[in-house]
């Protein structure tokens, strides 16, 4: 019996499969300080204790984009070992804050699959959950991702298209239980900038820079147990080069968007995502924001923003996002759509 | 008087002679984390609280490697610090798990001693053991290394070799107090193979690979307190090398050994080791294990089985050891037997 | 209005003007950690909780330069964004210990001001402090900087210029409370030298060296929420290097300074320090020290020693520090002086 993992092809995949995903992982203040050193992330929120105390929660979460990096990298080994291409994200909803001590696991449902014209592979569909130590659901998002098939024979199964809205509604964004930004300190969080101040199609250049090392996506990648070869053996490329986990793409822009955006401290929805253009060591990344709209939330002195966040490659044209053709240009590394809290 | 510390020379140990190693160190989480960042570390045990307590241990153990590392770091500045070769392990017992909280020292006995022929250096074998707050034992191992003379006319000491058996006598080994896997739940482990499962003889490949960066092994050996200066000074080699710490290595190997070996939860015993050739950064790591033998244990749903881990750089010939001559294959980095221990 | 923080310019500061800094930090086990891997840190005070209880301690602190570190980070995006050089420190006082948990916040009153002729820019002196969650100042130091103007024709401030001692007087130093070395493990420290072995005018090489990786001070400076984009953007400056932030050269000379130094557990005032030169990636870092003074506390068993602690360059001249023109020789990198606390 082979032992190792060759991982899933389009045919392994059945609507209505669910998938349970190892390895579960406990998080500590390790993980934090390793999140803060491998990103500029300084949201207060995710800082202090005393801040987070006096915004009504028990204590300083774990950012969120480490619940999301943690509850992924589980998938990998089982959703896209074998796929041709990460396609896209949807769907996304935070449902509940994690702290030190807390043990994550993932599982995943198969929800659409359709094969491809060319009979080589096919889209799969996966909605992700995941999960603590008491069974309670953190955070749920959809996956596609196209798969290669393992027997080019095997029948096509049925299309089935799930029906995904384009944005996570406000009314359903989960706020965490006792939020209250009624005695934000803004000194302390760093920008005055309240909720009010930003406009729908507002634009803002967060303009610093981090030039991208081997060694940090690598540390970061690992940290999340997600262990895609792509990412970690330079000699699996014709190239040479490591792909860079897009998810340390996705980090990196959300914390160097702190500058202008320091008080859009808790993100809840993920309204979708693409990964534009692959992101190599000695890439330079930068970050701009684009806000799409505004909502109230039910939570004292808190309100709702949709940002896109835009990560580049130093140099990129400001505020440019796609060619005449509908294409991304060059430059443009991810496209990300999300719903954040900030003070009113 | 001379402050900086010389280290010893082979005419400054005695039989008999305990050294008592600096400096004490006390883990936490964050310790953990760093691990889990810079290997690719996935078994269960080691990730999970909740995992490590439906198999009966308190909370889940730092990982045993840790242990390792940390009691060995201990040791360079007192024993290898004026080093020509390090020859090999033995004996090696883990004999409690060790915890977030717990502050681990080390000390070294002196049982061996052996002039070289030429009159200018000679092997040391010391025992070394690692210890708890409590005085517990938690690690014990031999090792021997060959160091050089101070002073070339210093009179040869007596001959002593201690008689160090080939492999720890399953029956030696200790198994974690409370240790039970009749409830072991393989999905969230990450593989379905079980003790029964393998066979000695048996050879796997672990697939993935990994590219070492000077950045990472430094971070990891001096996380183990260990500064020796070739790892760090790219000034102290003619060839402008930093050679890496073989921990790294052992390390990096076992933990790429989880894609086959998934349940192979424990390390309990280290039966001997090799660093075969010296590795450098740029150099992709890979490994292979063969099944030596396997043994029953007294604890519930556990069993044992000793593995050959071997390390070796991309484009190695598959399961290649040796040469014709007995020596090892340039392309081979490590060779280590060890004792795991797996659910029945 | 414009969102990101463009930093404040020489014309905007005022004497007796109190900046509350941004972002208040939590540190736990995880900085610990990521200290102890980024540089060879190995004070067994800063090590082990066993032996900081043995010193009158309730446990092991965070070392002190991660409370400057911390603490310096923060002022960072209000005093120096538009600095054009760090001109000094001086008058620094560690108050309290911090610990796992705690929490740390900044702020700095403006304690000098002096235009520069050219009419570009000026000097401003800050004295900053850090705060624990409790309002209890942990640190204390003045710091003066170099800032642009932003408007060439804002009138002059009236010149103030701080009264600052040279060296904190040994009688002002905070000793921080129980701290009690008369039952002083040498042999678990490292090394055996005490205070009364050490004579004002001795020098010592350090002897080992570390060579600098853009990923590990990128590490570093981010764990500390510096975020000038000059340590981390490669398209910044013209030469496509990323400056080191002088807090990572402090810190390794630190670190390195153990071998020789082992005893000097605790650093308790900063009398002043100079960035001599820029450090880059590549450059390896060794470091010197030269006694300054002694003095003894009121604390059972604990002395003080000055201390300037130099960091140079690999192959720079031993203890060279300056050439005939009075200027830092070109390899020097690092000129600080402290106090720390010994053994007597």
């Amino acid at each position: 019996m082979a032992k190792t993992n060759a991982g899933n092809f389009f045919e392994d995949y059945k609507i209505g499969q669910v998938i349970k995903h190892a390895v579960p992982r406990t998080v500590s203040g390790g993980e934090r300080a390793m999140y803060h050193a491998l990103y500029p992330a300084r949201h207060a929120l995710y800082s202090s204790d005393e801040f987070a105390r006096a915004s009504g929660l028990p204590a300083s979460p774990m950012d969120d984009l480490i619940t999301f990096h943690t509850v992924f990298g589980k998938t990998v080994p089982d959703v896209s070992l074998n796929a041709v291409a990460n396609l896209g994200y949807g769907e996304g909803k935070f449902l509940k804050p994690i702290y030190p001590g807390d043990t994550l696991r993932s599982e995943s449902e198969v929800i659409g699959l359709k094969q491809n014209s060319n009979g080589k592979s096919g889209v799969v569909y996966v909605r992700t959950r995941g999960l603590n130590q008491n069974d309670e659901a953190v955070l749920e998002y959809v996956r596609w991702v196209m798969v290669r098939k393992r027997d080019l024979d095997a029948p096509a199964p049925e299309t089935v298209l799930p029906d995904l809205a384009k944005v996570v509604d406000p009314a359903d964004l989960v706020i965490p239980e006792g939020l209250d930004f009624t005695n934000y300190d803004f000194d302390l969080a760093g920008e005055s900038h309240r909720w009010g101040d930003y406009e729908v199609g507002e634009t803002i250049d967060h303009v610093d820079g981090v030039t991208i090392e081997e060694a940090e996506h690598m540390i970061a990648t690992r940290l999340w147990q997600n262990t895609a070869k792509v990412h970690f053996d330079a000699t699996f490329r014709p190239d040479g080069q490591r792909l860079i986990y897009g998810g340390h793409v996705i980090s990196m822009a959300r914390a160097l968007s702190f500058n202008g955006l320091a008080n859009a401290q808790m993100i809840v929805g993920l309204n979708g995502g693409a990964h534009a253009n692959p992101c190599f060591s000695g890439d330079t990344v930068k970050a701009w924001t684009e806000v799409l709209d505004k909502a109230e939330t039910s939570a004292p002195g808190v309100g709702a923003v949709r940002l896109r966040l835009v990560a580049t490659k130093a140099g990129a044209e400001p505020f440019a996002l796609k060619g005449e053709d509908g294409k991304y240009l060059p430059d443009v590394l991810l496209d990300l759509d999300y719903w954040a809290l900030m003070p009113l």
